[in-house]
């Protein structure tokens, strides 16, 4: 079961992530084996070409993959990204995004992920594909 | 000589990159063998730790990367990252970030390069680093 | 349906991946939805701890990714890596390994896709991940 | 300096990496600011198109880094490799190659470098790019 709830993680976005903030991040889903988050369209989202701009898909995985450490953790803020690996698949047209972010190893020390990335309006077409490792500070 | 003029990037952000803008990226230096951008840090940039939030750093590198290709090409706005790797090593403080991105390999249909992010106030320390491929559509 | 037979594929490698012979891949399953691939163990694969060592693993997954792409293209024996990303989950213990292919984008010039490693004898727990991108040159 | 010499190295691979002997892996030079390695070449390194293997390049850079870490903890047999991500640049020709790898952190828990590699007769031309982490175990 997860160890923090969506509304602590909601919370501390707000409080404490104001980039998330200024990317329109909100949680939909959160537990152990999946996290579901939402990027909410705005017009900053594009560019050329019409379409999604990278560093919003790669906020967005990160923002994700935080969720879902914290979720295995708990409210442990000081857990960081060491690396990310992103590939960019098809450009998504403008819209709102989704990240589908899931646990492939979480260890005591070092918590690595996978999250797919997809427009909110065909999501069974994968977009993005990220790796993300968090480091998990002792405690 | 880079096919393109630090204004001309610099009006093609302002016009066509919004997220940029949130991100108060700006060009100083456009060559290339090297790129130099800055990001002006605001506080919307600040994760827990009081530390840069990672979505800053991959957005910075990823323009820089996106002005270097653009500095062999010319302004061909369509270029798109393919993939990005990158590695946090250490905690930036609050403060600007800079970015300098330098050729790995500029191909026909790819270019790859990598990109070493600092402190601005320490530019001898490494904080992050990264390498990004662009895929160069067919003209 | 796959452009390219599980036989064709192992006559190539054996007259042309010398490499692939020397760690003994052997090709299982040839699908446009699914390369499996083994690396039948010998005793070359240790390392220090017991365990399989990295090269084993990321040429395993390199030449299952191999595979996947030719599935799709074709005997198009000059695709070539672009770029490979593996992050390593657990030690496996000695015994073969097993690599799982999917794509997640086969475009016209790059063919991206996932590769799950995993112990033979334990086939549900993912020991290692990868992500690699393959160049299909122009025909 | 270093905390293990060339010498000690050599030994422990000869020993204990039986994978390193098969792709003939030779350190030349042990420093904490760079580690130079070579890979002998025999015929098993060719794939398609007359070109090294990729798991020749992977494998080199890989051991480079491992040489890397031990000149900065000593001789911790059991430095594993977290993560390592890798771009081909050009295709090598049939010959040695060489890796130069360097550290960008190396911190208590995690070492982090990148490894730049070259044609042995062609030692200005990068023809692959990694970065590589490696988990430093408790001691």
């Amino acid at each position: 079961m997860s160890k923090i709830s969506l509304e602590q993680f909601n919370e501390l976005a707000a409080e404490r992530l104001p980039f998330a903030q200024l990317m329109g991040l909100e949680l939909e889903q959160l537990d152990v084996a999946e996290v579901r988050m939402r990027a909410r369209y705005n017009d900053s989202f594009l560019r050329p070409g019409g379409t999604i701009a990278g560093p919003v898909m790669m906020g967005l995985a990160d923002a994700a993959m935080y969720a879902l450490v914290l979720a295995h953790v708990g409210p442990v803020e000081l857990a960081v990204t060491t690396s990310l690996n992103i590939n960019f698949l098809r450009k998504p047209a403008a819209g709102d995004m989704i990240a589908l972010a899931r646990p492939l190893k979480i260890g005591k020390r070092l918590a690595i992920g996978d999250v797919a990335l997809y427009s909110a309006n065909a999501d069974d077409i994968v977009v993005a594909h990220a790796t993300a490792t968090y480091s998990i500070p002792p405690q």
